[in-house]
């Protein structure tokens, strides 16, 4: 029988205890779970509720049921519904009625909150640390390559110049937000539940304090209800994750791209490709793809618990309890393509020359006519008009940019200097972009330095 | 190395190997690949394109992987990618040659949306027999008590005296046309798409409406990029069920609310329901809150699909493969909510009294005033204004509809008869209502007639 | 005062007016409302549950009312709510008791189930009109280019040989399908709600079939509480958007490719293209862009409605009413794609060279060896593995696969013959793949042919 | 022809026109577009890029044109696409050459990247203004009636008495949470990214840091693609407010049913209600029902934005500006919340009595004669199950648990003490619980004032 089922008669049925375990997927939160116990007893040995000789042979024993779990020792069973009741009933089995005191005070609700408030916080900071390896990635990649000049799209048309290595450090700009996202969360969410009980605290005399200093929280929650019934720090964490992977997702856009034979900017290792079953000669960036792809999984999850917490009334109901399923594939899904991703960007390997060439296309320059014309005092959107007169010309004659004379060039913009034929070049372009922030050669540099050392 | 390494010189690396690898998911697939090669060997042999000796021996051994495979005797390996490659492998390794045939004409891309649709087409099946039971639940606890009033609710206020057996069987109706959309998703993805190869169809001459015929599918699809590409059916599979999800929340928001304290309208039987880890006394509607939890895994299943698919240029990509994913465990979800839902729904008891006493507020009954009085020739909107008014005249004088005399009530509704303070007969409010669709008894038995009959 | 107002003793707050009125965004059903009214008048006249001669005067007012709307003489009030109450209220501002006849056996929510159920029904006709008309512009474009090929792509990677007009006809084929879903949407919710009043149907003896077949339906709702409480119908409406927003999506996403300066596959006429404020240079594909970033709004909508729905008690709940925000939002996205798509496409120009060079990549052709093979009688698998090798081969000495000899072939394939240097034309390669649905010249022929009776 | 139009020679499309622009949506930018301008003039001029005297003529212009807009004296023409157009062409229209130098070292990009954060800044102080409102009137309405007691729910069954103080303050915490979220995506998003031009920067020699100043902002972005390219700030925001929405609809569902027949624990007051355009006696509580129906927009919108950015390429691609409509909806849908919600908790009267009647059922208490049991020594989970026990005692004998003698108890509890049978008085049960958190009244009462002085 059940430990909660004292007043029942009947007997779940089969099907509804498979329809409610959640052993399949909380099993994980083990380790927390047995923190937070031995934690607990310490608390209430402390306080007298228990003996210290109860609370003594429960964390001994606690400390073995960790052994055999991390062992493969422990037998699972969906009849004891989920890992709390397993520990517990594994407790009981060995210890009798001292196991049996170590839920005193306690409720599933407030134990759950727990378990997942740790767990959670060790998640934070590994996804934090592959964030850092990632970053670290990009940074030696555009460290490699300080000077590879590339065309920089908008509208997936050319547009300027820029650095190879400037591309990357967009990158390692957006996921430095995504640490600091997941850092706030963990801030909030790092405040002890325990003592909150089922949703209105205990009647017995618990050191709530006492118990969140053992477990290096910051704090104690202030409401009780609050405690078991909200899962806004699970929501706050997914929508993280999937900026996060919003982030990835346009990363891995761009590597699909470059190693396509149209841009033929990069190549991945073969260690990071496969095949096709039909065609021989394929090599496919599999990688990317799949992360692409698997980034949806977050927005899935995200979803599903925003609706899930949706109009449900106060305190806790037991739907919250698909929390986990949506927010451990989440995680996982996180730690998997933090261990792929940052090797796959390390060995990667750049055809610069190809890049070059993309990147030589005169009309890149145009917005830097456009800008000495300001220099020479001309309006912008008068300058503007003149270069966009210039490449109309240009298109009618069959020609690019640089291969007019300056006569020529000057039927469209009457104010070219000498100057003006030879702006064309597009490191020289790339050059005067120094400005904090540009994709100049000195600009980028002094990026790279930031980061270089930010991520020592 | 992997059956497609032919051009590549690097191994793919572990990580990448389980990041890519969907055979954790995709074996469940294992039957409708066999059976998709048996049917496809067939054909190459009639066509000459392989020995019939080949054709023979491949499906005999197909066969007994099959069995292999059902008795748990197959070994899985993340280096073999998926189940396609898993079966294809097991065949070469006892075959040789003669199974190296296996794959004439065929890639995995075709593969894969062959195995799907053939896969889905059973899902759809059981899953509208398992919609097909929900409705015979409900129609049987309807039709058990076919003559028990209550409290027809909007905006979860009472509004009118309606029949148990109506409310039920408006369910009834929804997850009519829950097993009508899935009836029609698999009527548009039942064509074969197998003989579309990679992407541009074959150079050998395979038969497709043969292989179309063999696995009993209603014709083939008419483009090959279309077929290897798109997803369509399966977000559609997915957003018939994220509707159906929404219905049995819906039906599950109600059964909790009944068997609150304040409704006590129901009692579920103790099979279907747990007890607190803390309060000996709690008797939860476990099943109920767990289904309307877990209907946002569909919603969550559903976005994750649309966001993988949106923005993928033409024609496979492998962001696709995460499709099962989401696919499979929605439809886990719905089999498993058709598991316990049923019996749940069959086993319930009703507390008619409580139900009763709630039909038995005159307020209910204001309706049928204003009515009366359309029938007497006031205008509606005056008929509605006067026993509004009656309403607020009750409220002030602390009475109930039913409590005060013709007299008082002429008041506010001048043309009142005599037979209006006898109007606040709950069940012959109801037994006014027999237009189609309506609360009437006579219409509701109507209707449960035209069920039990729909659903022999 | 409000038409419901008989029974409140206070006013509705400005705010809370402001917070709950529908007729900012319900006003377009002003049509489908007076088409319901006068059905329902006429049905209550030939009832005799309102005099003849109420009936005609309602019916004639209603269609002055319908002319001031149309011709913006018609004045909108927040305190008037919605579109119905605005309707009613002119009536009964001109006919007095004569007009407030209207509502008799109606409540507003069996009448707003109906006005949306009429409203979708045009919406799907012209929605359905346009996919028509953007099948059309595929098809004309790729019958103007019957025999252009270009590289197909799986992987975003050179895949094999086809046909430019086989990949625009896999866009027909989606959209097809877009189609025939929206058809089979409305097909399930053209039944007509009327007469299910607020939840429990009606006293009077209303014709609910006579109505019916005035308003062209196929039949009656069969449950009042279902007729009132459920919105599936609109989710699917929705759901069947998003998935054609999905093949918008893609379609933009091969647009937006094509027209980069590293594909440079085709050129967008300027009429749909707009430039930079910055870059005097740019030509943005922006109705690509546009298209494919709206089509996020169908997703946005889809969830919003899911979400709205999940775990409400029946009947009808406010929430409810901000269905149609979402929902005419997707209409109107929906419309406004199919205003500028067809034209864009029916412009566009290709660079057939440019498409041509890029499909006489060598590798294309890499599986019509390995088929070739198979005609020989090597094992599929086997004939994949000799040509990776020999690509494998051709890579390692810096050469295109018909740069090497036969002898050199030879190395890695013993069993090629002298057609197999031969085998690298492309068109040559296209025109093998004539099976149902495949890429070559004949099979694309006769789908050209099939879709241009079809769309006639 | 369109400013950027100097390479065009066809006109753009009427319907693409339409289609692209945003002005009907973006002009509610126009007061952050004149600030972030003003700004950028004054300090090219302090840097020479424009000669001083154009800078002054420019500001004085923005001011005047400021004015008009303000005053609905300012046309807006589709043609002219965005705010930004229409502020620039209003300006060149009044001041010529002057004008036309204000979008120097500016593009579209950086320019609308600014003016979003401007917005931004200043709806999350509204947003958090208002959330603090509604912490003001729930602690209000918990200040009422600090010593009212009413069953607290877990799974919508009574679990424990619980202070409705308490119940409200709960929502505090909630709605605290939301606000520090929204501060710090704030401080994520409060960098100036003018500077960043379209993509590269600007030759121009920018003082970024200055403008910066000039606007209050705490720095400027570190790479000028990232800062053109991502929308991370936009779905932060957007999940803040989700979560938000979250909260709301969970308070919103306990006030509906609270203010349901069944329940009966509050009335609100007629200014937040509506009635039934059918019904005569209905009073609907439809500010909640709205509230939990709009949160759904939240989760539109974000779904909205997440889809919309998956997979796009660097950097800036039109889909973006699809973001505002999104967003500003959202912003629009939280100030009505917060325009409705705080007023009508302020006003909604509670019944007492009948939360009280609801909270005296004594098996609230079983958990105290748990705990008490701990306190002699009894192991809790042999406590909970004696507990249990008697509960099923109770039920069989069909006797409350307050109904039966100490001798009667001791058949299932014998440790039971005298002082057991007088546990079952709710106010002693909540006075118990004043742990830090807990439904105490002395525990709520320090929450009281904690969230009194904090929200001074």
């Amino acid at each position: 029988m059940a430990l909660w089922g004292g007043r029942f008669s009947g007997e779940t049925r089969s099907e509804v205890a498979k329809y409610s375990e959640s052993i399949s997927f909380d099993q994980r939160l083990y380790k927390h779970d047995i923190m937070g116990s031995i934690a607990h007893v310490t608390m209430l040995a402390k306080q007298g509720i228990i003996p210290e000789a109860s609370a003594e042979a429960i964390r001994t024993e606690l400390k073995n049921i960790l052994g055999r779990i991390e062992k493969g020792d422990f037998t699972y069973d969906i009849a004891l519904e989920d890992i709390h009741m397993h520990i517990e009933s594994a407790l009981i089995g060995v210890l009798g009625d001292e196991g049996a005191r170590v839920h005193s005070g306690r409720s599933r609700n407030d134990q759950v909150a727990l378990d997942v408030r740790l767990y959670l916080r060790d998640a934070a900071s590994e996804i934090i640390d592959g964030i850092r390896e990632m970053q670290r990635a990009l940074v030696l990649k555009a460290s490699e390559h300080p000077r590879q000049i590339m065309p920089g799209f908008t509208h997936l048309q050319h547009a300027q110049v820029v650095l190879f290595a400037h591309h990357m450090l967009a990158y390692v700009e957006m996921f430095d937000r995504d640490a600091a996202r997941l850092a706030d969360c963990r801030k909030r969410f790092n405040v002890s539940p325990l003592g909150s009980g089922a949703i209105a605290g205990s009647t017995l005399a618990l050191d709530r304090e006492f118990v969140a200093e053992l477990l290096n929280f910051d704090g104690v929650t202030r409401n009780s209800m609050d405690a078991v019934a909200d899962r806004d720090f699970m929501i706050e964490f997914l929508s993280a994750l999937a900026i996060f992977g919003v982030h990835c997702s346009r990363l891995s856009e761009d590597l699909i791209l470059w190693c396509g034979q149209e841009f033929d900017f990069i190549e991945l290792d073969d260690a990071f490709c496969t095949g096709s079953s039909l065609m021989p000669q394929k090599k496919n960036p599999d990688v990317c793809e799949l992360t692409r792809g698997k980034t949806a999984r977050f927005t899935g999850a995200l979803n599903a618990l925003l609706t899930m917490c949706k109009g449900l009334p106060l305190t806790y109901n037991r739907d919250l309890q698909e929390d986990k399923v949506a927010l451990f594939d989440a995680i996982d899904t996180a730690m998997q393509i933090l261990a792929v991703y940052p090797p796959m960007v390390a060995t990667m390997t750049l055809k610069g020359a190809n890049m070059e060439k993309a990147a030589s296309d005169p009309a890149l320059m145009a917005t830097d006519l456009a800008e000495a014309l300001v220099g020479l005092g001309v309006p912008f959107r008068t300058a503007h008009h003149r270069v966009g007169s210039l490449v109309k010309y240009c298109k009618e004659k069959g020609k690019q940019l640089d291969e007019i004379s300056l006569e020529e060039m000057r039927i469209t913009i009457p104010e070219a200097t000498e100057e003006f034929p030879r702006m064309f070049d597009p490191r020289a372009s790339v050059a005067k972009r120094n400005l904090t922030g540009g994709t100049g050669f000195d600009a980028v540099a002094s990026q790279l330095k930031f980061w270089q050392e930010k991520l020592k």
